[in-house]
Formats: structure tokens, sequence, C-alpha cells
């Protein structure tokens, strides 16, 4: 998704060099992917060997002076939700951004994502419904290709920030494929306001702690 | 999705009765959310815990008599799918189904899960392709929502059965969502076509072992 599939993570005398996307170094990346000698490799792993990785990819990458730091998971509440809450405790996060699509099936998951977040004393920014709808590019009519308004009822009933909703954008979906650079390319489409209003609501709520 | 919420696993002579959709007792299930007291707790469980209770769901329950049976895992190879592959060896598994969504991000995903069925020995039966597409129901234009044909190509360079693609079905979706039978309602939809075309090449190269 970010054109860097084939980079590898290098040695250097603070720890392991992450993979910057940029000339100017602005956006770093560590991922398992980086690590694998084969694209198709399978990381059979299971929890301990996962949980000890993600320490290191906290404490052992030269990250340096970040505004951010994001950690993308899998769904779930197991080992790597666990192992990363743990890792990143000393650094006191910000919170969880919660992701669902509008179905009851994936509502049904997210909301023990929210119990998870609230034994392990981590605060939820928000929850954002992804999926939400596909408007045709043929006829401009709008369909709930799922179902509608699951992520809101959600965040009403866990008593969360509801933070907006990603429609499904045949547009995006293309330039992430073909490596394109979906704000440049497509700045009207309907992803792209939505995607941005959902991130100046968390800039707003979670000021970087800059120099 | 099956109606199944709230139902509860009870404790027969033979083991744990699994929880039956119908009268028949045609089709039995098993799941950890039968187990919870609450819909929305959270399965705050490490990898040696959920790879007991996988075995406890292969050996402790009183499944009878079966001509199939389904394990639904999430994507991944890691602790779930090592711990279904080595409970199931014994009964010598048929193979595993594997799905993808058309996009390159998920078709590299499902490389890894080919590789993990070579290393560990599962028989891969075939690919099927989820999410290929939508059919606008206002103009019946078709719009591929992600990419095309990631399942087909992976499925060739993989030298395995491509088994058919399932579009984006707005009536399916409904019906699972409210508890509706979608053979019955919409036995004309072309999720239904796909599916039913699916299952058939899959009966037809895995005979049930009937008594």
């Amino acid at each position: 998704m970010l054109g860097a599939q084939g980079r590898a993570v290098h040695q250097c005398d603070r720890g392991w060099a992450p993979v910057f996307l940029d000339r100017e170094q602005s956006i770093s990346l560590m991922s398992v992917g980086f690590l694998l000698e084969k694209p198709d490799e399978a990381v059979v792993w299971r929890g301990p060997k996962k949980n000890a990785l993600i320490k290191q990819f906290v404490s052992d990458v030269a990250w340096g002076e970040l505004d951010y730091l994001v950690v993308d998971t899998p769904p779930g509440t197991s080992d790597e939700h666990m192992a990363t809450i743990e890792a990143l405790r000393p650094y006191q996060p910000l919170g969880a951004l919660v992701v669902t699509t509008p179905q009851a099936v994936s509502v049904g998951d997210v909301r023990r994502e929210l119990t998870f977040c609230r034994k392990t004393g981590l605060r939820v920014m928000g929850i954002v419904e992804n999926m939400s709808g596909f408007t045709c590019p043929h006829c401009a009519e709008c369909t709930s290709v799922f179902s509608r308004g699951g992520g809101e009822e959600l965040a009403q009933l866990a008593g969360v920030p509801f933070l907006g909703s990603v429609p499904l954008d045949p547009a995006l979906m293309r330039t992430l494929e073909e490596g394109h650079h979906f704000i440049q390319e497509f700045p009207g489409s309907p992803a792209f306001a939505a995607l941005t209003s959902i991130a100046q609501k968390i800039l707003d709520a979670t000021p970087a702690c800059l120099p």
C-alpha cells in the first residue's frame, strides 16, 4: 500500500534503521515483511516469538524523534495486542483508534475490542466505520453494500467519539494497487474527504509531542 | 450469521453437546462465543490457552457422525492454524479452502497462507475470490470495487484449482444481518449462483465419508 515492498531493514549504530518512505525521512516504517527473505514466506510463529519481535520493534528500532507512532494491528484481542500494549505502556500511548465495517458481525467483534481496551487501561480515541456504502461510478447512486450505521450506533452505546465513515472507493483501491499518490490524483474523492476529516479530528484531540 | 447468537453449550454424557441449528440436527456448531457469559466479553487469551481450547473443540465435543467438519479460521499463520492442523491430523483432513479478496494486499497474505499449507503438509483444495465486484442495484452496471482477478492469478501461480468468485451482494448481507434465509429469499441472486457452483466443485472433489 505504501510502495515499500522489497525494501529491507539495515543495522545502524543505534539499532535497526527503519525503512524511510521519502528523502526527508518524514515517514519511517517497520514491518516483519522487511525481515523475510521471500515475499511469500509464511511467518509460522507462535505467540512468544511474536511477542518478542513486537518488543524489539519498540525498543531496538532507531525511531529517532517521532511526532506519532501508529501501530496497525490485526483484528482480535490476543498475543499481538497484549504485547503491543505492554511494550508501549512506558511511553503512555494516546489511545486506540478502533475500525469496524458496518455489519453486525464486525460490530460484534469490535465490541469485544472495546472491552479489551477497557480491561487493559487503553483509552479509546474513537471509532471509524470503513466500507460504508458504495457510490456507483456509472449512475452516482449510493448503495449500502453491507448494512448501515453500525459504527455510529456502537460509538453511542460505548460512549466513545464516532470519528466518521469511509466509503468504498474504487479510486482509492486502484491507486493503492498501482502505487500512485491518491491525495494528488483524487483530491475530490469522497474517501479522501472522509479520511481528511477523521485525521483532523484525531490531530485536534491528540497534539503531537513536538520538541 | 447463522442466527445462533445467545445459544449455549450443554454438557452431555459424551462431552459437550454442540449447538444445533435445526430440529433434524443436520448442522451442529461449536464456537468460543457460546462459552462467553456476555456477548461483548473479550477473549484475552494467549496462544497456549487458545491451542488447548481448539484441541478440546475437536476431542471433547460430542460431534457424532459427521459428513463434513468445516473450521473457519481467522487470516494468518499463527497459533490457531497450527493448533487446528495438529488437532485434526489424526482424522486426515481433506484440505484447506483458501479465501482471498481481489486486491494485491490480500493476495500477498494468501500467498503466505499457501506456503504455510505446504510446510504443514495440508492439501489446498482451491482458492475462492470473495468481494469480486459489485453490481449496482440501481443501474445494473458492475464495478470492480477492489481490483480484479487476483484470486485466479494466484491459483494459476500456485498450481491449485480456482473455484470461483463471489460478488459483493447487498441481498446476502441483508439476509445475514436480519436472520432471514438467503437461499429461500434470493434464489436468483448472483452471489447464490456463485456460492452454489463453488460448493458443488468442492463436493465433487471431496466425497463425504458416509456410512
